[in-house]
């Protein structure tokens, strides 16, 4: 794998690469050796094709006609996803869908470690949510400079996420997911992922309202 | 705008006009009659080209060098995205996740109306979280029968989703979010789109250990 490399391809590559190495880990579970790009294409609706052109930027991952070897091809996604280590998260904001995140499915898994919840509500402050600390906003900075955590998730109302922002990015957050509706200005240097579950019912709306593509699914 | 018709588009788009569609909201707050694909798509991070090509799939929205009117393509896209009527949605699961879900932002003001949370739990039962009642899963097929939602969010640990879903088919749910990260079987008539906010984190994780691309931002 040797030095990691800056590559270049599609933004919606990388979300790819997240629903194959899902797919990997359920064909390691099964004792499967050995993929090919059609098997793992179905099983996501995405052309084998896609899928080959999607791996081909990060390397040569397959023998022509042997298909890939399931064990290699993940252990590769999840150090190119960045998954070989943990990262450490803080989330600001206590309500229910910031709380939530303290047992998302999944984060733990894949080495996202919710290390604390802040917030302002003195009800809250002192309390823990699923073992993680509830500390006071105030106490964010001199958290973020102890612990080192390097990504953090906006869980406050929309006229608080862009100080919240701010505080952030001045304590040397350097990745955020964002689920306030609003747009956030962050420094060049920082990572930003806003996240509207109103799009995704959107999506069904549409559908609901016109489309008979029966088999349509998508995962997102 | 006429009768509703089936268009035929890549599947990105449909996000893409709901991103759009949020753009051109806050056009018209701050009074902006007319924008062109320029500014629309710079907004976005997302190529004039784009924004045209994706318009053009469901008409012809704009005049050559005039821009498209504010308040005109606003309309189409939200009668376009079916979010000219309101939709009735139910969760199935009244842990922090699904009761985040009563007050999610945007939810009801894009017409996504949170009608009732079905739980087992009988501490949860009989209560109400933001004024949402948190009904015995065992009354889901009544409720729905009754208030006839059409959508449903699926926000119960993994082993009992499949379970929920049958039930929700069943009784005629034909628009299913899913967060639960499990591969969910559903009639064919039934929209199911899985929300996986681990891929989100894993973006991150990935532009954390690799990117330079220093203003990458994605919408999502």
């Amino acid at each position: 794998m040797g030095k990691r490399q800056e590559f270049k391809f599609p933004k919606t590559t990388i979300e790819r690469l997240s629903y194959y190495s899902r797919v990997l880990e359920d064909f390691v579970k099964r004792g499967t050796d050995t993929v090919s790009s059609e098997v793992l294409g179905h099983r996501l609706n995405i052309k084998p094709s896609q899928v080959r052109k999607d791996l081909s930027y990060f390397g040569d991952f397959g023998k022509r006609g042997m298909g890939y070897d399931v064990k290699y091809l993940l252990k590769e996604l999840r150090y190119i996803l960045g998954l070989d280590r943990k990262w450490g998260v803080i989330v600001v904001g206590g309500g229910h869908l910031g709380s939530s995140m303290t047992n998302y499915p999944g984060f733990m898994k894949r080495g996202f470690v919710i290390e604390g919840i802040f917030d302002t509500d003195k009800n809250k402050v002192g309390t823990a949510i699923n073992g993680v600390p509830v500390l006071h906003t105030s106490k964010m900075g001199t958290f973020i400079r102890e612990k080192g955590p390097e990504m953090a998730i906006i869980a406050v109302p929309d006229n608080a996420a862009q100080s919240v922002a701010d505080a952030l990015c001045a304590e040397g957050i350097k990745a955020i997911m964002n689920f306030a509706p609003v747009h956030l200005s962050v420094p060049p240097d920082v990572r930003l992922l806003d996240v509207d579950l109103t799009t995704k019912l959107e999506i069904l709306s549409y559908y609901m309202s016109f489309s008979k593509d029966k088999l349509w699914k998508v995962f997102s």
